[in-house]
């Protein structure tokens, strides 16, 4: 039986005017416009900039993620926690009481909605540091480079490939470092196996993946109270008894994230998984991703759980969610290696982030088991006993410099730590990033280039190199010493 | 940012003068002609034959798994085992011997390479059960089903979406009951996941994934001495210790399961992983398998290992091996699940088939490590010793009444005897078979199909539909008692 022929004819289009930075080389492939680097503007690998003795930072967004963050940076030599902007005041006394029970000078407050710009604009700030809802985080990001500001962003950096660009074209435009506070890259488990990458344990890797599998029905549908309504003055921190007497508490600041899951649909939340497995790839560092296709379940589950929550007839029960509930991505690298990238926050399962790493040498896999095997016996996996050894021979010499007093901060286990630890090491050396801009860009990219292969039947859509041909200029992950 | 738009033409042309049966609906689908139903024939859905009391089988194919298959036989009842079939006379005697020893009668012997033919045109054999390489598993059902006979076929059954076809061309046409062996459906683990499903345990089954991958490297390499030097009469059964004198017969005959990867490239070997995920979705009974991308690595390990083991400039080493370390394989079912499949022969890495089942209610997997996680605790898996009472209620009757006897016979722990013990069950009661003509050609089809994506830099490719429009006649899979 001969197959039907499938002829397809690309129109590269560049709608937007910008010239097409690459051809259309494959007929069957959707090309999404890149636009060319502006007339003056060189790429910002390993970008380095003056030292900063004394990081002068604001943070913006104390809903979820900021307070830890905060909270982690008053453990941190070098720096100064110069303002703190929210919507709620609740927020920011939180945020006030956590210094003052750490000796730590008041911060000045900025609260409402375009309060934010006000921070980007102090000439007294190095470093802002973003934990909003995802759609203004490369908004502030953007603002605050063209103010002269460093930026560290909350995952992902971007929801779009447009904002990807934007991030880009800011960082190498304003020569200021712009990273994604991917934080799984700074994972003890993930470290080590990223250090017997590089020492080529694994011998070449061919295979990777990674994912999201974290079941947020419960966090997406929860009602976040109002200011006026949670606000109770020296509430201090929300401990779970407090999260039972005010639920609101725990949902997201009007329902944003679960708004995503309307809007959906494809991976809309890929760096966790994504950020150390790209590493290990080095990828824009001597490989990169090529194209992806990506494929969703229809939605079951947000209905299912709605309709046992809320009721048949609620409201919750009757909204259309887009955001299919698993969403599986495969991303083929010019080396011709390939990225399995799961999304599931919808279905009862356990948590996973898979990090799976296969290369001619050996394996290793940390969910739903740590796993490490090496050849020549790499069928059968190494002992427990065995396993923790090797781990500690390769244990990351970052782990080792700061892993235990991590631990004792906290934040996922102690890699928050790690993360800003190492952000704060690297300003305050004028040193390059462990992420840099581009690795903003591709990771976060995977959202909008996943939802236009879902939208067409999982068709192959090609991953904009945002280096603009720097990719293979850099031979191999180096983070800064 | 405005992305490039893709049109595409999709010639939905018949090449070989078969109507097609379904039209080009999605212009970014490649299509695969379906032939239309020769008139008079009807589907072979639920297929019942007049029942055997004595089931006379032809066994075909004695090198690897063949043996092992004549083994089991000789502990169920009802059963004649009359001709036996190789191209060396070592595998013959081998088997005899253990005819002998399990005091039964002398089976026929048919040598050489037309020789199965005649098996085929015996009068007085109810069963061919094939166990030859993959490329003579169609041709010898095809001319087995011609002469009235019923085939078990080892998988994959099919090499080809023509082969495919011919199967189901053949067994719709002769009535004639076309079983692929898929021995994993049978295996404790996935029939007791399978029961949880059909009882509702695990709510809605959302998305399943399944593998085959198993490092065949050595065995793949390995060479098969000929009859003449490997054949010792009177050796009896190979053991450890006889490998090792004797290493040929680790391998295949004259290297076709080596040819296989050097002719590639997609997911070779579909059927472990798929069978009993396929079982659990319901697959042409109320679901469907609607379109599959698939992405396979570029090839790394199969020349890494010949490097080493035969030396830089041997004939091994400079070979193209076609086939992609890592194949995977997304399949979107017209209900709007998901199936993921892999499919890695050359990585070292421990075996898996993944066999994974995500529900609206709770979730499953095997590899590598069992574990099971219900509602409303689904973030966590059950403690071993739940699992363990757990995987004992939801039991499957057939394990109850045959597992623990099946574990006595062996094969793979036991499941090849539940899988044999069911065709022979079935056929001396003349019921429907529990796996039918189109479960072999809607597995077996993955490997073409995922071959025309990976052509194609993954491109969606629809999947024929076998049934021919019977997809959802019958409501849920049910296997005959």
């Amino acid at each position: 039986m001969k197959r039907t022929q499938f002829t397809a004819i690309a129109l590269c289009l560049s709608l937007t005017g910008a010239m097409l930075a690459s051809s259309c080389q494959k007929s069957n492939v959707i090309i999404v416009a890149e636009p060319v680097r502006p007339a003056g503007q060189t790429d910002a690998l390993q970008l380095r900039c003056d030292p900063i003795p004394t990081v002068r930072v604001g943070f913006i967004g104390l809903g979820m993620r900021g307070p830890g963050a905060v909270n982690r940076f008053t453990y941190i030599d070098g720096v100064e926690i110069k303002a703190i902007c929210d919507l709620e005041q609740y927020n920011l006394d939180r945020v006030q009481e956590n210094l003052a029970k750490r000796q730590l000078p008041k911060a000045d407050e900025y609260i409402g909605e375009e309060a934010w710009k006000q921070v980007c604009e102090r000439e007294d700030i190095d470093l802002i540091y973003i934990c909003t809802h995802w759609k203004l985080h490369t908004p502030i990001a953007v603002y605050a480079m063209e103010h002269g500001k460093h930026v560290a962003i909350e995952v992902p950096a971007a929801r779009t490939i447009d904002e990807c660009w934007q991030l880009v074209n800011t960082a190498e435009k304003t020569r200021k470092h712009c990273m994604q506070l991917e934080n799984c890259c700074y994972d003890f488990f993930e470290m080590a196996t990223l250090n017997m990458a590089q020492q080529g344990l694994l011998g070449e890797v061919v295979h990777v993946e990674g994912a999201y599998i974290h079941d947020l029905r419960d966090l997406n549908f929860n009602e976040r109270l109002s200011s006026s309504e949670s606000y109770q003055p020296g509430a201090g921190k929300v401990g779970e008894e407090e999260k039972v007497k005010r639920p609101g508490l725990k949902g997201y600041w009007d329902y944003w994230r679960l708004k995503e899951n309307i809007e959906g649909n494809g991976n809309l939340y890929p760096t966790h998984g994504l950020g150390p497995i790209c590493q290990i790839l080095n990828i824009h560092r001597g490989d990169k991703m090529d194209y992806l296709v990506s494929l969703s379940t229809n939605q079951f589950n947000m209905t299912a759980y709605a309709k046992e929550r809320f009721g048949e007839d609620s409201e919750q029960a009757k909204t259309t969610y887009n955001q299919g509930d698993m969403n599986t991505t495969l991303v083929k690298t010019a080396k011709g290696k390939s990225i399995l990238i799961q999304h599931d926050v919808a279905s009862p399962r356990p948590y996973s982030r898979i990090h799976l790493v296969s290369g001619t040498k050996g394996f290793a896999q940390k969910y739903p088991k740590r796993a490490i095997a090496l050849e020549p016996h790499a069928h059968n996996a190494l002992s427990p006993e065995k396993m923790d050894s090797l781990l500690k021979v390769y244990e990351h010499p970052i782990v080792q410099e700061v892993g235990e007093f991590a631990k004792t901060v906290g934040g996922h286990g102690g890699m928050d730590f790690i993360m800003d630890y190492r952000l704060i090491y690297c300003l305050r050396n004028g040193l390059p990033l462990d992420q840099d801009v581009y690795d903003a860009a591709e990771w976060s990219a995977i959202t909008e280039l996943s939802k236009i292969s879902v939208a067409n039947s999982s068709a192959p859509v090609k991953v904009p190199d945002f280096t603009r041909g720097s990719w293979d200029k850099l031979q191999g992950l180096q983070l800064a010493k």
